[in-house]
């Protein structure tokens, strides 16, 4: 194998391939990315044998071939290299070495045998459609704060990707929750998904997803089947095996009697949480909430250290009201909010609260309370 | 004690005044800053018992008096109220709490009694000299990085502060070294310093005066002991015990006879030590120097991993020379350059080499070599 690509697109395809690689591996072949050159393309790929990220970049191979090195000290290298350089890459497989080129700098390698490489299986997808990174982006990063993170609870250590019945027909809906608090995220549902079946995006892919996603204008190829989901642009191809679970029906603990209508300016409300939970200690930050005729006040209690209280001019004209929450959940959900203003429901101080942006009923949230 | 203060005033006073308070403390006190309100200022006290800092901000004094909260809780609602909100802090001495309020915002911390607090003896300073911000941040930024971090050797374990001959006649001169390498800068003797003892400023020590000197106008006030150290600027007092021992004689180590110099682009240099090291495994990355006439690769060999060679065009007229030196050793020097080249003087490849910038004799550098 002999190829030079310019140092800018090298960069980008080995920053993605070398982050899903674990940092710790008893296995050494999974410390290395996998080089391949043919055509006009390299092609980087990584895994961890759960996800599997292929990025290609345009270069001149001047032979095909393939070998496999360490993606964190090639990633090092290339990001050290100056700004604009062409960088040579040559195998030697009889040496067992990779010689990286640019300027007077000159890398040789270690390489590990590209048979080694656990390639993932291919597999047939039932489903395959295109939705727009934003909305992809809104869907993933709006519900992915809720993951819970108890290994027990593996089938909650993802966000559940699946189509739903909402309120305009069909939807392209992602759910994650932790038992203490669920986000309920709906876009509408693409061409081609209406028989996709739900599953279990890992928290991890939803992290390494979110890389392809920052360009607005760019279309997502989507493929699911039971066992993985592939996400596609054009350079990069991310493939993960779905959690193996059955993910809860989070539909019976989504309140749908909850009346008393709290509306309060989101960011207000985050600071103000903020700083009241500043004077508890790091475990409980409970923080009280008591409403009364367009008042609420926030106040925290920790007998140690002190006592907090901050009041916030809100629209309230139901009956007064005590209910405490985490801080930390409450802080979470505000600041999911883009709207300006936040809309919490309540039933009584012991039941699940829910809260939306204004009157949109496409992102919705749910919160435990706890005793204060 | 009841006062009013602009919370931007509050912030700066409180921030300098908690980071000197240790994250773990066993005697609760500690944890504390010691507020007291007299005239028109108020003043933050804070010590880990070897380092007090005193800050004093203008505030409206209602009552005079003083208490003790935890620096951090105070530091944290204090950085999360909104800019140009205008604080009171009463103090209720019989309840035991501090109230700070502002706006609709209103806290209760736990006091501890203001007699509680271990407030630093006063000193008999021998020497009392001015020097400006800039003078002082340059000798001690460009040391610091010596400083040993091997507690066994105490006595390594700061800056050694010390009027010393120089070329020019009597210098202030701070020195820190490790036994691996060592910086010697010097600045002109400020008046009033000639009869200085010379005391070893701690770590810590160095990283809190750091905050003191980033205004290049300020004047700092300097005065020394045998057993402390204390700068002032109008504002903030930072007074330190310095380190009880003696500092080894560095004027041996600092080689005399070295002739073979190197000269180099001090910024392309640490960019080709930066890039070679990337093959190395952590611990020993020993990058090989290999010198020949007007020629300078470097080189690493790390068998399990790889190896990299790297050619820089260099002014150097001696005899072919090789030497090989700790990569981060070597790349802390190169960063300490601020005029455009590095001047090494080499004498074998198992003797110290010498390291400045140009041919400035104020700023020196020693690195012991390792074997390659």
């Amino acid at each position: 194998m002999k190829v030079s690509i310019e140092r800018a697109a090298l960069l980008k395809a080995v920053s993605q391939a070398q982050s899903v690689v674990e940092r710790r591996n008893t296995i050494p072949i999974l410390a290395n990315v996998l080089i391949e050159a043919e055509g006009s393309d390299v092609t980087f790929r990584a895994t961890d044998l759960d996800i599997e990220v292929v990025d290609s970049a345009p270069a001149q191979v001047e032979r095909a071939g393939a070998t496999t090195v360490s993606a964190t000290t090639l990633h090092e290298i290339v990001r050290k290299l100056p700004d604009g350089a062409l960088v040579s890459l040559t195998a030697d497989s009889a040496a067992g070495r990779l010689t990286v080129e640019a300027g007077r700098s000159n890398f040789s390698l270690a390489t590990l045998p590209k048979e080694d490489f656990p390639v993932m299986a291919s597999s047939e997808y039932a489903s395959n459609f295109t939705a727009g990174a934003a909305v992809l982006r809104r869907l993933f990063d709006k519900s992915k704060f809720a993951i819970s993170t108890e290994e027990t609870r593996y089938y909650l250590n993802g966000v559940y990707m699946h189509i739903a019945d909402g309120d305009g027909g069909k939807m392209l809906r992602c759910v994650a929750t932790d038992g203490h608090r669920l986000a309920r995220i709906d876009a509408d549902m693409p061409e081609g998904a209406a028989d996709m079946a739900g599953v279990i995006v890992p928290r991890k892919t939803v992290g390494e997803l979110r890389k392809l996603l920052d360009d607005d204008d760019m279309q997502i190829a989507v493929s699911v089947s039971e066992t993985k989901v592939r996400f596609a642009t054009p350079q990069i191809t991310l493939t993960s095996k779905v959690i193996d679970g059955t993910f809860p029906d989070y539909t019976r603990v989504i309140p749908q009697g909850n009346t008393r209508k709290l509306e309060v300016d989101a960011a207000d409300f985050a600071k103000a949480v903020d700083r009241v939970a500043t004077v508890s200690s790091e475990r409980s930050r409970a923080v009280k909430l008591q409403l009364d005729e367009d008042r609420l006040v926030l106040s925290v209690n920790a007998p140690d250290s002190g006592a907090a209280e901050e009041e916030l001019a809100v629209a309230y004209a139901d009956e007064r009201l005590e209910i405490g929450f985490n801080a930390k959940y409450l802080l979470e959900i505000a600041s999911q909010v883009d709207r300006e203003n936040a809309v919490f429901l309540f039933n009584s101080s012991g039941d699940p609260t829910l809260m939306r942006e204004g009157n949109d009923q496409s992102a919705v949230y749910v919160v435990m309370p706890m005793r204060v």
